[in-house]
């Protein structure tokens, strides 16, 4: 299993957002749409080994299971429809208890401390000092932690820095979000091909 | 000089299309957002070095230039507007001649053929009996050549193989058009480290 989380600073936590206006209003969703596809999309099919957690203003979470997602198109504006279902299907999640809005998309009151507690694999800060990604030796259940467009805050640095198991660089430049985890599974499809 | 070229199937030759409806009415020109959003975007910048030639329909030409571009931001709808302006701006251009929408934004009534004749690097093949990305020795000036949601048709690939310097594979998975330019690029940035 690949587990990849994505903290949403300025996300939605409330549903009323127009599709027009993803980057504008809607407090920057289309940064996890674009995660979203990066996470799960082949050219031909879904990534059923994946699990992603969309982290809204540390306070409400979308979980979203490869091998469950259904009606998955890889437009931001349909990504942005799911996950605006997600959200709304808040008020039936009691406290850690999730909620399923549509196949695969399950939603909790978490923040980012009980998202990291939720991880079973081992623990994946992406830092530009970290070992090169071609040279680590790929973990089995890799989680990966990333941020959205804005950077880690100090607590939330703090945490990562407490619970990471290992950092990790995947290049000299600084990448968005989505970008970093299409080069992450890139990395962990390829490892076969090189030599460790 | 990085080069790429995205060959847009079914995508728009006329700007009267909407930007709600960018993976259906508007010819799956989403898709070719996504890789405009790839090929230049980093997160806190523009790769100057890149210039993107994506062929709509065989018939028009959009090249976009990293070191001129302006007004781009990461998500589908704002690169479809600049796109649109783009294609609105055809009545401009001259047969192979130019004409420019926005900065950095070039139309040109050029089909696949005349974009390859314009190529001046490398010409790279995407093909799954590649080398390995990784293991290539990465050209000094590459151009890829990718297709959108659609695969080559036979007389693209009969173009493409007559012209292709090299062959490259990316990895076992069959990619996105945009998530193989991310993986591309990445991997270019990336040579410094490895051992060739």
């Amino acid at each position: 299993m690949r587990q990849f989380v994505v903290l949403g600073h300025e996300a939605p936590t409330e549903p009323e957002f127009s599709l027009d206006d993803l980057a504008g209003g809607a407090g920057r969703i289309d940064v996890l749409c674009r995660c979203v596809n990066a996470a799960f999309l082949l050219s031909h099919g879904i990534r059923e080994d994946v699990e992603l957690f969309l982290v809204l203003r540390d306070s409400l979470t979308l979980r979203l299971v490869g091998s469950e997602l259904r009606y998955l198109s890889p437009d931001e504006r349909n990504v942005a429809s799911l996950l605006r279902s997600g959200i709304e299907a808040k008020s039936e999640a009691i406290g850690m208890m999730e909620a399923e809005s549509t196949p695969g998309i399950h939603v909790s009151k978490r923040g980012f401390e009980a998202v990291l507690d939720a991880l079973n694999g081992t623990v994946i800060q992406l830092h530009e000092d970290g070992d090169p990604v071609a040279e680590a030796d790929p973990p089995e259940d890799p989680a990966f932690v990333l941020s959205d467009h804005e950077a880690f805050t100090d607590a939330e640095s703090d945490l990562l820095d407490a619970r990471a198991d290992t950092r990790v660089s995947l290049g000299p430049e600084a990448l968005h979000a989505d970008h970093a985890i299409t080069i992450a599974h890139n990395a962990l499809d390829t490892a076969g091909f090189r030599a460790y």
